[in-house]
This record gives C-alpha cells, sequence and structure tokens, in this order.
C-alpha cells in the first residue's frame, strides 16, 4: 500500500511502512517532526508522514558531532531527512498500538530540509482550537492525521465511483463553468466577461441542461463530478461551491437509474470500508411523509409517526377535532423512555414544536411507576382514549407528543421532534442506513405565487398512466422521481426526464408559463426534445455530504480542503475580496 | 466492451455488437435511424447509437402491418426501438469495413420512441458544415461519430492519466473554483459575491497556490483534472475555461518529477493506442533555441537552425557582418526540396520574417540542375562562401533561408519559416514526438517594465550551485524547471518549487518587490514557507491540447463537448449573455 510513494522522491520508505521484518534494513525516510524528546543522553524524535510515523533514535555514538547538534535543535514541524538502520525496539518499548511500534530507526545522519516557526496549534487528532484558527492555518490543519483521512476518504469514494460508472460504460465528459444563466437562476453567480463589456456569463447550479443535451447529443451515458454554485449564505452543510457526481443515461425508463445505481453505491460503499445490504430499500414517497414526515428519513431507528386522524374524529378535545375537521391531521409520535421526564422538560419541546409551524403541543406522559400524566387525558372518552394507545402501542416509560394541524405542518413538527428524541434519548444510530424514495408528486402548489411548480424540477417524467392528470388533477399527478437518502440526509436525487416535446410543454404549461414564454426560456430544450431526443434519466449525489457521512463528521468544511469560511482572513479559505488591482476594478466598471 | 451497455435499459444489444456468432439470437436494439431506403418492397434502416450501426431489415411478412406503416413513416434521427432476429446476410451484401456487417436484423417489432424534425445537417464524418451551424446545433454536431470519438478519447486519456497517478499514491484533492485574486491576476474572472456587496472572489488562473498549501499541508501527492480561467479573447487553441491535470508531489527534488511523468505518460499514451519510445529526450532549453529557435521544438523532422555567426563575423555581407558586429546572430535553415522555387514564391517567405520581426530574409537557392541562385552570393568571399555551404550540408535542390538579428528575432523568424517549410514541403510529421525541453532560465529582462520577471514563474527553485548567481547575474541563472513538448506544442510545464522563506524573498527582491511588497503580497506563502514546507515540485499538463493532438483535430474545440464560439447563438456553446433577471441586475449594481 505504500510502495508506490517510495520511487521518484528521496525516501525509500514511508514513515508508516517499516516491521519487524525490515530490520537491519538501511532506510532513508523523510518527515516532519512530530514528537521529540532527550532521553539518557539519546535523542527521540516520532518521525511523521502522512501515512504514519516512525521513532527515530539519534545516538551520539552513531552520528557525527555536527550531525548530534542539529538533532539538538529539532523543533516541532522541522522537515528532516533520516538515514539509519532498522532496529527491533528494546522489550517492553514495543508499541502494539502503532503500526510501526515493533521497531525504531537508529540514525547515522541527520539532515534538516526545512526549519519551522512554533506551529499555531498541536498537529495532533481531536484539537479543540476554534475553527477560524484552523482555517487561517489551513496547511497546519491538513498535517493532522483526521485530515488527512477524510481528504483521503474523500479521494477514495470518488475513484470508487468513477471506476464503477466506467465499469458500467459511462464517459466523463466536462461541461462549462462558464455557463449561461438559466429562466430559475435566482442564486446564479454572475461572471463579467472583458472581451464583451456588459455581459455575463453564470455559474452553473447543476449540470441539468448540459446533460440533458449530452443526451440529446447521443453520448448514451455520462457522468461528470462536476463542481456547482449557488450564491447563498454558509451553513455546515452547505458550501457556495459544491460537488456533485452528475449522471445521465438514455434509453431509460422507470427504475433503471436506481437499479443501475445501487451496483454503484454498492461498490463506493465497499471502498470506504461500509457493509450495507442491497438491494435498498424503496419507500414511497407518500410513506416517508405519512411514517416519518419527512421526504428523507433516517430509518436507523423506529418511533414512527401514528396517525390518529380517524381515531379522533369529532373527539371530545376541541384542538384534535378542529384540526380535523378543518382537513388536516392529528398524528403523533411515542418516545419510548422519556415517559418519566419533568414536565419542565417536555414543556421545552413545545419550542421545537412551535419553530415548525405548530401552534402547540400535546403530550401524554407514562410514567415507569405506571402514572398517566397530561392536560388532555380528561378530554378524551374511554373508547377513543383506548383506541389512541393501542395505535401509540403505549407502555409505562413511554412520552407521546402530538400534532394537531395540516399534514404538512404536523409532519414538520412530528420529523423535527422525533430526531430531537432520538438525540435526547441517546437511540443508537451506528451504522449508515440508505433508502430510496420514490414516487415524488409531480407538482406542488406555490402558496406564494398561487401556482403550480414542479416539486422536483419541470423536466421529471410523469408515468404514462398518469400523464391525464397533468391538466385535471395536478397535484394527484405522480412522477419518475427518486432521492437516494442516507442517515437522514439526502445524498442524492434524481428522475427520470421528459423526452418529447409536447410532454414537455405541458408541464410548462402547468407550471403557468404561456407557449411565447416557453419559447423563449425553454426554446433551446424544447428544438433539442424535437430533434430525436432519446428516453433519458439521471440523478445526482452530493459527493460533499456522501464523504461526511461516511467520515462521521459533522460539518462538510471537514471534508473539504479549502473551504470557504466567513470568518477566515486565510486567502484560502477566506471570504470573497474587494477587487484591489486596478484591472479589474476597470471590469467590474466596465460591465454595467 | 459494450456488454456492460445492455444492463438498465431498454436493449439487450447495442447496434454495434452483432456479429455472425449472434445468427439467431432474438435481439432488442434501440438508437437512431440514420440511413434509410425502400427497396424491392423492403425497408432497410441502419440504426446508429454510440458505439456503431447495425442494419435492420423490415419486411412485410415478419410486422404487424401496424409496424410496417410506422417503419414506412421512419424520417432521419427517428429515435426507435427494434426487436427482431439476427441473420446472416445473403452472399454478396456482407459489408466487411462495418464490424456488424456480417449480419443484419430482420425486425418483428418496430417502435417509435421519439420523431425527429429535420435535423440542420448530416449526421456523418467529415461534413464541412460551417463551425456556427455545428455550435447552435451542438447536440447534433455531438451524434457524429468523429465527434462521439473525440469526447471518448478524452475520457479514456483522463481516467488512464487518473489511474496512472492512483497507482503512484496520488490523490486527488478538489481545489476551490470561487478564489482569490492574485497579485499576478490581471486575466482573473471575477464574480460578485451576493451576501457581500462589493466583494469578489475570482476564478483561478491554475491552482498553483492551492497545490503548493497541499504540500505544505503533508498531502505530499496531489493531482486534479482541474478547471482553470483565464480572461481572454477566443482561439482556436485556446478557451477562456480550460482543462489542466494538475499535479504537485513533496520530498522530490531534480529530475524526480520528470521521471515519474514519463511512467504516467507511458500510461496515458498506452491507452490513447499511441506508441512511444521511453525515456524521452530531455533536450537543454539553450539547445531548443539554438537548433530549432523555439522552446517548443518538433523534432519529428529535421531541418535544424545552423548558427553561421562565427564564419560571417566581419565578412563583405554588410547586413550579416552588421548583426553580428551588433551583437547580434546569423542563423539558417537549409529547406531541402524547395531550391527551385520561384523568386516570387521565395520573396512570399520574407512576409514571414517579418511579421515575425525580421527586415528582410536573405537567401540562396540551390536549382536541381545545379545553378546558385540568390541576390548575396556576391557580397562573400570563396572561404566565407565555401564554410557557409559546409556548415549548410548544401546539395543541388536546397533552399537555404537566412535571420541576420538579435538572436531572439532570428529564432522567432527561423523557427516560424522552419515549420511553414515543412508545411510546404509536406514533410512527413506522421505520429507524435514527445520530449522534455528542461532548464529554463530563471529570469528574463522585462524591457516594457524595465525590471526582472521570471521566466516560469516566480516560486521556481534554483539549482543550489546556481543561487550565488541570483543577484550577482539573474540573467544566467538557471533553474528546476522543465516543458513538455508534443509535436511543437506544449503540452505542459512544472518546476521544483522553492521551499524555504529566505530563497523565495531573495526571488521575490530579484522581481523588483520590496520587503513590504512581498509581506502584502506573498505572506500567505512566506508563512506556509516558515511552518515546515517539505522539499515539492510539479507539473500541469493541458488535457485539452494533448487530447486535441492525440485525437488529430486542428481545434481544441473538437474535443470538448460545449467549447465556447464567439458567434454561436446556442445558450449551450455560446457567448456571455447580458443578464436579464430582475434579482441578478440588482447583484451586479450592488457590487460596484
Amino acid at each position: 500500500m505504500t510502495d508506490y510513494l517510495n520511487d521518484y522522491c528521496m525516501h525509500d520508505h514511508t514513515c508508516g511502512q517499516l516491521r519487524a521484518s525490515d530490520v537491519d534494513s538501511q532506510v532513508t525516510l523523510t518527515g516532519w517532526v512530530w514528537h521529540n524528546r532527550d532521553h539518557g543522553g539519546l535523542i527521540f524524535v516520532d518521525l511523521r508522514d502522512r501515512e504514519g510515523y516512525t521513532q527515530v533514535v539519534i545516538d551520539p555514538d552513531c552520528v557525527s558531532a555536527e550531525d548530534f547538534a542539529v538533532a539538538e535543535h529539532l523543533g516541532r514541524e522541522y522537515v528532516v531527512e533520516i538515514v539509519g538502520k532498522v532496529r527491533a525496539r528494546a522489550e517492553g518499548t514495543v508499541n502494539p498500538n502503532m503500526a510501526t511500534g515493533e521497531i525504531e530507526v537508529l540514525a547515522t545522519s541527520v539532515k534538516v530540509l526545512n526549519t519551522s516557526v512554533t506551529p499555531p496549534f498541536s498537529i495532533e487528532d481531536g484539537i479543540e482550537t476554534d475553527e477560524t484558527t484552523r482555517m487561517k492555518w489551513r496547511y497546519m490543519d491538513l498535517r493532522r492525521p483526521e485530515m488527512f483521512n477524510a481528504i483521503k476518504l474523500r479521494h477514495t469514494v470518488a475513484q470508487a465511483m468513477r471506476s464503477a460508472l466506467n465499469d458500467r460504460g459511462f464517459i466523463e465528459v466536462e461541461t462549462p463553468i462558464l455557463a449561461n444563466s438559466t429562466p430559475e437562476g435566482a442564486r446564479d453567480y454572475i461572471v463579467p466577461s472583458r472581451p464583451n463589456p456588459g455581459k455575463f456569463y453564470a455559474l452553473p447550479q447543476s449540470p441539468q441542461q448540459f446533460k440533458q443535451m449530452l443526451m440529446c447529443g447521443g453520448i448514451e451515458r455520462y457522468y461528470q463530478i462536476a463542481r456547482c454554485f449557488r450564491d447563498e449564505d454558509l451553513r455546515a452543510d452547505r458550501q457556495p461551491e459544491f460537488t456533485q457526481v452528475d449522471i445521465e443515461m438514455s434509453f431509460v425508463q422507470g427504475e433503471d437509474v436506481m437499479d443501475m445505481m445501487e451496483g454503484v453505491m454498492s461498490e463506493v460503499l465497499a471502498a470506504a470500508g461500509v457493509e450495507h445490504e442491497f438491494p435498498l430499500q424503496r419507500m414511497q414517497y407518500a410513506d416517508a411523509m405519512e411514517y416519518y414526515g419527512c421526504d428523507r428519513p433516517d430509518v436507523r431507528f423506529d418511533m414512527k409517526l401514528v396517525n390518529l386522524t380517524e381515531i379522533v374524529r369529532g373527539c371530545g378535545f376541541g384542538v384534535f377535532a378542529k384540526a380535523v375537521e378543518a382537513g388536516g391531521v392529528v398524528k403523533a409520535i411515542n418516545a419510548k423512555g422519556a415517559g418519566d421526564w419533568s414536565r419542565g422538560d417536555i414543556d421545552k419541546l413545545a419550542n421545537i414544536a412551535a419553530a415548525n409551524g405548530a401552534k402547540g403541543m400535546a403530550w401524554i406522559a407514562y410514567t415507569t411507576d405506571g402514572a398517566e400524566k397530561s392536560p388532555i387525558i380528561k378530554f378524551f372518552d374511554d373508547e377513543t382514549y383506548a383506541k389512541m394507545k393501542e395505535a401509540l402501542n403505549v407502555e409505562p416509560g413511554d412520552l407521546v407528543l402530538f400534532a394537531a394541524d395540516t399534514a404538512d405542518v404536523a409532519n414538520a413538527v412530528l420529523s423535527a421532534l422525533r430526531l430531537h428524541m432520538a438525540e435526547a434519548l441517546n437511540i443508537p444510530r451506528e451504522g449508515h442506513a440508505l433508502l430510496w424514495v420514490v414516487n415524488f408528486p409531480m407538482f406542488r402548489y406555490d402558496e406564494e405565487e398561487k401556482k403550480y411548480a414542479a416539486e422536483h424540477h419541470p423536466f421529471t417524467m410523469v408515468p404514462p398512466e398518469e400523464q391525464y392528470k397533468i391538466e385535471e388533477a395536478p397535484l394527484e399527478c405522480g412522477s419518475y422521481s427518486y432521492d437516494l437518502v442516507m442517515d437522514g440526509f439526502e445524498c442524492g436525487g434524481g428522475t427520470i426526464r421528459i423526452h418529447t416535446a409536447e410532454l414537455q410543454r405541458r408541464i410548462l404549461r402547468v407550471c403557468g408559463l404561456t407557449d411565447e414564454q416557453i419559447d423563449e426560456k425553454f426554446g433551446h430544450l424544447i428544438h433539442a426534445l424535437e430533434l430525436g431526443a432519446p428516453p433519458h434519466g439521471g440523478i445526482a449525489l452530493g459527493l460533499d455530504r456522501l464523504v461526511m457521512l461516511l467520515a462521521g463528521k459533522q460539518s462538510i468544511r471537514d471534508v473539504i480542503a479549502f473551504p470557504k469560511t466567513s470568518s477566515a482572513s486565510d486567502p484560502m479559505t477566506g471570504a470573497p475580496n474587494e477587487v484591489t488591482s486596478r484591472q479589474l476594478k476597470e471590469v467590474a466598471l466596465r460591465t454595467l
């Protein structure tokens, strides 16, 4: 695994490579001084490179006086070249927790390749240095083994992805980064062009249009690990530039893309050392909303949403009855293990409910000693209450949390509470759980704009047997769509695309566009569909998030070498700058 | 090779796959109607996909009346699904020039998946359609086999490059595209940031700074197939965004990067089906200039520059004598085969000389019938003339072209004439010739700015034994630098980098920067070098140009799916647009 690093360079072994079988070998190592100490007249150095570290012993009897003097003045992060002989460690000093712990290198020569001033923080895993400092000296941060391992995991995942796609006939094609603004591109970055005063490129939010054009161009199977851009504020799980594994295939329909992707994902997870069963579960969108309250369920734990709407219809508790009467729902989760929570702790949960749109939060606590505590039990007749308890599978020690509202609000509230309670109750969520959520509705109704909009995007195929609903009953219209969900995050999503001009026009009309607007905004696509577009579909995976989850990190910034941070003063990872160059300033001015 | 395309899709064989051994198989094919014709009551269709084409026969006796009617109305570029049976072609109709030429498919079902309006041009290789039209319908252009093959070759080269680098311990790391403007970034694209009014990102001209930071970050071996940007006008061999294979390694010195790259290139060329001998020639920069007049010699043919300076010093021909006296040179090429050119044709060559800075062009023609024609022979004494002829290895049929000027101008003139004469004389330049040009001077003197500038870039390492010249004799100072040259094009270039702060400061001072300016403009790099930067070096290869040469194309636009063109109205390949969105316009306005 490390041999390949030993050609075309100054060392002949890495710092992670030597074993007992190498004893008596002459070796040359290069690396950074990680830890160094004097002990009994000898100098001990832990020499570190990206592959590991090796203990080097510098004995005044074995090196020249000059070299020993050099060794006496080594500091942390000095870059050195050591020539020496591998020897077995003395009994009792073998370190079984260290890959090279059976040996040490007795130096015969010590050479400083570069010095270092005092590092701004320790090059160790698990440091508590604030992120601003880490970002300012990002190159020092990257030397920490956990950072290197995350960057390497990203590499491993990307190569496995490519290899799996290459094996399936996909061709990697680069699409432009200097592209044109799209009709919906409100979050586009714009880029003035010097030779064209007043004109701009736009950075793509995804290569969606390009990949559909590649299918129209007969490429048949395309992929790209593509940089995408969205001019938005930073968040832990969102960067203004991000990387997506972008995939499109021709002559597919229905579940073909999902079937193909499962093979790819099984290879990618294996390369990342993650075991997972295949084929993956395919959960209807409607079921995800019904049982988890969201379209990206974390299925590593249960605590499903229970629908009580029919049980409480017309019941004595006005809040529930009115919600149902108004066309809403009453749903609940049973948080097992929280039945003894104090009223104060339970009341705090109402804040989470409120943050997700609830006007209040009803609850019933079943203490472990058999009591039932709640302000609302008294409103139910015995039969209703018994049915509720049965539906909720209530036992002592349970805490039931209710939401009575529109389906959208109730789902959002209980989905948030479900995740919060899992966290609060330390419910085990080891490992990873991948599944598909499929068959999203084609349209949603945009209350603000007072019109229908595509749920995924307006290029999504409607199953032939549902196409009659497009104009008649848009909200009942399904779609060939699929999201890949992992551990409660959306890791990717795709659809089968529309490949005929007439169907594309129908969908865009339902989205409120006139034929003139369609020609103006989507004329290019319509023309391509009229010139022999093949049936096609695809998917895009968020590489940053996938690697973040596989690396067990909390922030995308820990799996990108040079992420954006809002505060950093490091030009490598920082915020945008004022343009100081006079020439560039002129360009900026001339563009408007 | 094509099996992988038959899973997860509507067909079970590609259109390039069926052979005599498949006779009697039931198959489903999908593809585009390439050519179709009626013959003897049958309909013949050449069904095309990216893998090839297959002859389909639709016989009214073998398909339903409905399907036959469908087949009668097929048009070019219709997308169809054919179910049928493979049969051997009748004797005399076997097509040995076609991979599937032994068989045909007798259809039992014909299904139209999509129609097509009349294509704007023929989907054939070698069409003479103007580029504007091809770009406007780029998706149609990409269906032409030669375009698909170029795109696929690009994929093959990229994958071979990655595979060779992965095998050598390199890790692919993504560096930002939203970066900050660099001190020399006069050609940077600038990108306004919405949440930061008045502030801009810049698109990188190369990841140079980032890759050096990755070495400071202990990544040791990095690569990236990176998009780079330069805000310049279009040319056949230059796009405003381009792709570079960017490579950097630590603990290297001298020729390590070249040695490593030869292994990589041998794998890449093999994958592209190109034979080439390794190791590659390593030509000193000084020799390249002396014998070819340029730093990217096409060594597939000879016609080297001959230096006559010492022979003509003080000779009777005033133009030559004065040039030498002024510290210049007299050099010549011998274009064998042009000795019988007319005076008019020879005089036209003077335009090429003039375009490269010459004040005139002397010549001597040696006709095949033994005559010597020239306005200048009479000026030379016999001994000088004899020495010149000997140095130039003159024979009947030769045309000698002279340049007498500064070395720079003489080299530029003769380099251009050499390439022109090779073209004009049809000198064979088959195959490919790769070589290294090494040891560029560290500095050049910038006449305009009246100061020294780095020839490659100011981060380039000076060999230790030459470092004393840095301040004393900058123009005599060499560097660890290397360009990879192919067929007369620069395909890549790199250097060993400076890894200590003090040497970096010395170089920047010679380039005219004060210590304050160094800290202001390069403080980040200096700090990184002070914190244990390892010895490192790297190279960047131009993927676009490499693929262009390997594909035997004249324009980079023929090896990029969606290149920029100045004229195209296609939003996929076009020039920048006016920003029409009101929201984006506000961003643009707010930025200044």
